[in-house]
């Protein structure tokens, strides 16, 4: 469940004129930004920009980046956009990413996003940036980890529920081989992880769970310094649970000395109208702690008041 | 250009009647058939499989395949169906042919279409087969034929015209080494071909051509044997000039002691309504023979009549 709350036919006009209100004069009216646009949900901030156009001849998206600064310009700048934009240059920053690209939102992108969503982004991305995601993902990267990448940012994946036993039987087999002969990088791990649907990688995990008594992510050995097993076992994760994988990058961009402000703004702009409610669950069970606790003593001013407003938190 | 012949507004309802008696009593009347379905587009193909599935509780494609047979049943199953899901069904035969896939069909699909006309393939693909295109391939393929021919079913390319000329120029360079090196498998190559945009790559393979003086197909020698290299020149055939290639299929269908019908099918059938037209002008001009008066000395009977009406012989 989201935890976007949001009125149910709010006027885009009025929402356009209190904004230009909020930028008018000395310094600029956050509070009202914020009440507006972290109530707002993708329709109606698009119907926002739209009418703001219309009204001023002026571009929202650029009013407010010049209006705003810091990890709250940042927040709002994905949040304004519509989610198949934002998430293109969420992939192409990720892309660009120095010295070696962010795996972590490739996977993310690739495993949890429905195929269909995932093709929104991949359009958005062409039309922005001219080239295909999966065009600049070979690019940017070499070696095992350019393999798995281009392989998880290119396939439209099968979505349906249907799995077969029997293959998730061999596969699973096949995967422990590999494991056994260290094989890591090994094509059929590609393969397996990249091109099967969700529903049956689960399969074939949980098969090779119970033949071996623990979970393959035990078995590659986490090794920050290869990329490629990381990637790997990030994909793993995702598709295993993605709730539970958005809990442990919201813990551990929360536990970092600094917070990383990235990783926060990413998993709550992305799923504040989607998954955001059970994600708190989840961390709340996890670390006894509710998420808006642990966001409100780790951030500040309006980036705080923003994210706890997206996490549902009541004016 | 196309070749089809249809009327603009033929009713869906009367085609169904008449086919509905050409199936009635001793035998068949294939040429009534003929001179319904050969004349109508793949929206108009559509309605009358809605309206006799309507009329008579019976599906058309089924009926047709029990009343026909050989070439003739194979042509005409291609044809009834909507484009897409005939696509999705040459690609599963092509993955499952033995000994080996049938790469040609794969390469062809992924490379000529559109990346919009690929996807809908793959939609195709996957409501019939419940697995994805590139999973399938990925299961039937091994080694470096694998590897590419799961590059080429993958992506979602762009599609745009706009070219890089220093990446051209850079990526010919980089073909220009590998192809020295005689790595003809070489991961580079395999990125190029599958992941950048045909004008992109149309634009690096002229680059190539002007370096060194000859195509870049010179360079990779046919060996029959090796299927990878095979895969990977026709590839760079059917970005290069789609109908010069369609030209070629069809003149080594035609020129085979024993003729291949299903190759021939499946130029004629998927092209009619696309750019047979041309194919027909290329085709004239390589052999000094039309294409109508070759198909008609190779085939026969009813097949033979299909084939022609499809290429735009009038009645």
């Amino acid at each position: 469940m989201a935890t976007l709350i949001f009125p149910e036919h709010p006027s885009p006009v009025a929402d356009a004129e209190a904004l230009k209100k909020a930028f008018h004069g000395w310094g600029t009216n956050e509070k009202a930004i914020i009440s507006i646009l972290a109530h707002r949900n993708a329709v109606q901030r698009k119907l926002i920009r739209k009418a703001y156009e219309d009204m001023y001849a002026e571009d929202l998206v650029k009013r407010l980046e010049s209006e705003l600064s810091g990890d709250f310009e940042k927040a709002i700048y994905r949040w304004i956009m519509d989610p198949e934009d934002r998430d293109a240059v969420l992939l192409n920053v990720a892309i660009k990413h120095k010295p070696t690209p962010d795996y972590r939102v490739i996977v993310e992108f690739s495993t949890i996003y429905s195929p269909e969503e995932l093709l929104a982004v991949k359009r958005a991305y062409q039309k922005r940036f001219k080239h295909s995601l999966e065009e600049d993902v070979a690019r940017h990267t070499t070696g095992d980890l350019r393999k798995l990448l281009v392989a998880f940012a290119s396939p439209y994946k099968y979505a349906g529920g249907e799995i077969d036993v029997k293959l998730a039987k061999s596969e699973a087999d096949m995967l422990e081989d590999i494991v056994k002969e260290k094989a890591l990088n090994h094509e059929e791990i590609i393969r397996i992880i990249t091109t099967r649907s969700n529903a049956q990688i689960v399969a074939t995990l949980n098969n090779y769970k119970d033949n071996n008594g623990t979970a393959i992510t035990k078995h590659l050995k986490d090794d920050p310094a290869n990329e490629y097993l990381a990637a790997l076992l990030t994909a793993i994760r995702c598709i295993n649970d993605p709730r539970k994988y958005y809990e442990k990058v919201l813990r551990n961009a929360l536990n970092k000395s600094g917070t990383d402000e990235d990783a926060l703004t990413r998993v709550i702009v992305t799923r504040a109208e989607k998954d955001l409610k059970d994600i708190k669950e989840v961390y709340y069970k996890r670390n006894s702690v509710a998420l808006d606790h642990a966001i409100a003593k780790e951030t500040s001013s309006h980036y705080k008041s923003f994210l706890l407003a997206l996490l549902g938190k009541e004016d």
